[in-house]
């Protein structure tokens, strides 16, 4: 059964921690998972959580290292020297493991712990995985695989899983390759299983099996195991020959990270590239800084805007009054519509050919909430003016212009916000930009525009 | 090799299927995997993927129908009798994608499909699992899996897999019962392989198993796999029987449809819950309506607010031009906090508790955020003023009025946008709810408020 984290457990561990009794802290942790003890690591004072670290067994100690929070991560790394780094800890670890963590060392200290690594194989396995871009296929890779030569037996590939497999990975499948060390097929562990052991590979093998190359984008690796439903995706290199795996437990956090930079620019900034409590206050504000001046830029067109209409305003004032409302409402509607065809675009549930039907649905949806909002807010001028007399003697027109200023400006909202993402996405860029307050800013010039126009039509009699 | 979709394949399947050639749309279609089948019929018209899905082998045609669009899916179905949806699809489907398939069928049409599998134990397994809620663990799982009493042999377990696994299904692991069916443990089928025939499941299973209950929350679920990094999962019943397992791709269809939803509330607008192209106008206008009013009559109090400043708007009508451009300064900067601050608890990288060193941080983004614009905006107003008459002698306090109210509406912007959805966490709501819409309306009463405030001493001498 999994562990459920209590605050009376971290109580109990705090104070066998404090009262420095290492063998109670070793029997709390004992039937925990490593990522339940990072859990735990995370939650309590560096000091402590250094204390606790140390009492870890070797392979413990390095499963839990990699589920850590960075910046404690950053802090235990310190506390060792690069021969226990090397021996105690990425000598434990899978090959893609040990190059994130060699890769967050200091320049000096990658070396130094390179060169303690007992296994020279694996030593060069990671300096190997160093030299791909993480976004890549190659950057998300490991090197522990099961290879065998399609002209071998089933027997032989017990006794390759026995050399090559350590004993705390699972594995899935076994990879065929031929004299090239070229990827051949796949053989299912259950298929080797009910074959007898005489069996030759070449008559069990699957020749079809789907991979990708080490340049191939982290994304797309991402979008392979989700359509082929895959738990394991081989990789080759340029000229087809097997160079590691990846596992899916990999391309779950580039699949996060793609969301969480998506919704970061839908919300019209940046995306940060990095954790919401590491991130230095400068590049928050280099992330922020720059959509929010164009929106500005942008939005100082709507003073422009209003100051073609300085006499209707001078004239009825009140018209001013309805400004934030009518424009914010437009802004709204347009915000729904671009972020339902963001989403449905980024799930492939649209493309932009539908941009026709796209259109035809939209323009229904922001006419019949036009209509409604137009409805409530000519009832609420009109109910307001019997009891107050803000409005004056025009309070009727008034109350339409409003009315219809909102089904005009919810209608427009509607259209340029499901339209923008798809014009975007056309234009080759990422639709993503079309945010929430992009799409608000555009529509609050041009709905002020809709506004006015109304309002010199239904009180000219007034203006 | 994957398959790459191009128009050209399309256009070449298109002329075979014309013609009426099958044995070339067969051809064509031999190399590719179900999914691939899935994208290529999911475009073709609806007669046209009809006439190709009916030559594909009953196997793949079972495959290929778990992966279809919903309508095409329908259609297909439609177009068979009840016989032929038991044997060439049902009865070639593991569990949970048959008991799916069936809960789409119309109800008369469910009992029929069950009365002719062949397979009774199917039917009652199928039967079982559409009793479960989708959004469970149960309604997840599938019931297919290897299990072993822990009292048995390695050969038992190979015996086993030859017995309960079909040629199509992957086995990652065998899992281990006692004499009351319970889960005790979990074999993986590697330490099967290296082990002599002759051991005892008791011998070389790992008693530590990590499992689900089959009223799990499907979020639960995905947050288990997530967070020990697992494949598959099995799931059990009160009594800690063995009754399923869940494998890692149904799991992620959950995460997916969970960000969906987040998205979706985060644009001001209650989650969909099906695909944009399937929604009907109806469930729509329901969807984002409800919002759309609240936000409404709360914006309608910017009017209230700013009938409290009808004098000074009449006296210096110009004022009445910067209200978009200083509430929307505050709204769009407090979308970005909002979205910076639900991620983060979404994703845990702060917890509530960390609400006072958010606060501090954002306070400074905020400060120098509304400072970059502040002088921008006094910039902007001081430089017009030099070349048009439109603010009159008073332009330098105009522009002061601009510029410092911008300070405050960015800060107080800002500040509401990262403490709202830490408060809605803490009263137990979804922080998702803390829309940038509902910030934006938050933000612009009182951006209104603290802007006609700064005026009326800025401007006292002439107001």
């Amino acid at each position: 059964m999994q562990f459920e984290f209590t605050t009376e457990f971290l109580e109990t561990l705090q104070s066998s921690i404090v009262t420095g009794n290492k063998e109670s802290v070793r029997i709390q942790l004992k039937e925990l998972y490593p990522p339940d003890i990072a859990e735990i690591l995370n939650k309590l004072e560096l000091e402590q959580a250094l204390f606790v670290y140390k009492l870890l067994d070797e392979q413990v100690s390095a499963d839990v290292l990699v589920e850590l929070e960075e910046d404690i991560r950053e802090q235990i790394l310190n506390s060792l020297t690069s021969k226990q780094i090397a021996e105690q800890l990425i000598d434990n670890m899978d090959s893609d493991d040990a190059a994130d963590v060699i890769a967050e060392l200091p320049d000096k200290m990658q070396g130094e712990v390179l060169a303690q690594l007992e296994d020279s194989e694996q030593a060069s396995d990671i300096v190997d995985l160093l030299n791909y871009d993480e976004n890549t296929a190659g950057g998300l890779m490991a090197k522990e695989l099961i290879r065998v030569h399609v002209n071998s037996s089933a027997i032989e590939c017990v006794r390759e899983i026995r050399n090559q497999a350590d004993d705390e990975e699972d594995i899935y499948a076994i990879y065929v390759v031929d004299d090239d060390e070229k990827l051949v097929g796949i053989l299912q562990l259950k298929k080797l299983i009910i074959s007898p052991t005489r069996a030759k590979v070449a008559d069990i093998y699957d020749a079809k099996v789907i991979s990708v190359k080490t340049n191939t984008d982290a994304e797309e690796v991402a979008n392979v195991m989700d359509k082929y439903n895959l738990v394991i995706l081989p990789v080759v290199d340029a000229l087809g020959r097997l160079v590691g795996k990846i596992t899916i437990d990999d391309v779950v956090d580039v699949r996060r990270d793609e969301e969480t930079e998506d919704l970061q620019k839908m919300a019209g900034m940046e995306a940060l590239d990095e954790p919401y409590m590491n991130i230095s206050l400068f590049s928050m504000l280099k992330k922020r800084a720059g959509w929010l001046v164009i929106l500005f830029i942008g939005e100082s067109l709507t003073a422009t805007a209003m100051s073609f209409f300085e006499n209707e305003i001078a004239k009825v004032v009140v018209l001013a009054m309805f400004v934030p409302l009518i424009i914010s409402s437009g802004g709204n509607t347009g915000s729904q519509a671009s972020t339902l065809v963001i989403r449905a675009l980024a799930l492939n549930e649209i493309t932009i050919k539908d941009w026709w039907k796209i259109i035809q649905k939209e323009i229904k949806v922001g006419l019949i909430l036009g209509l409604m909002l137009g409805i409530i807010g000519f009832t609420r001028v009109v109910l307001w003016a019997q009891f107050v007399n803000i409005y004056g003697p025009n309070w009727l027109e008034i109350g339409l212009t409003v009315g219809i200023s909102l089904i005009g400006v919810v209608l427009w909202g509607n259209t340029v916000g499901s339209l923008f993402p798809i014009i975007l996405k056309r234009l080759g860029l990422d639709p993503a930009v079309s945010s929430a307050p992009f799409v608000a800013t555009v529509v609050d010039i041009t709905g002020l525009l809709i506004y006015f126009t109304v309002a010199s039509i239904l009180l000219s009699s007034i203006l």
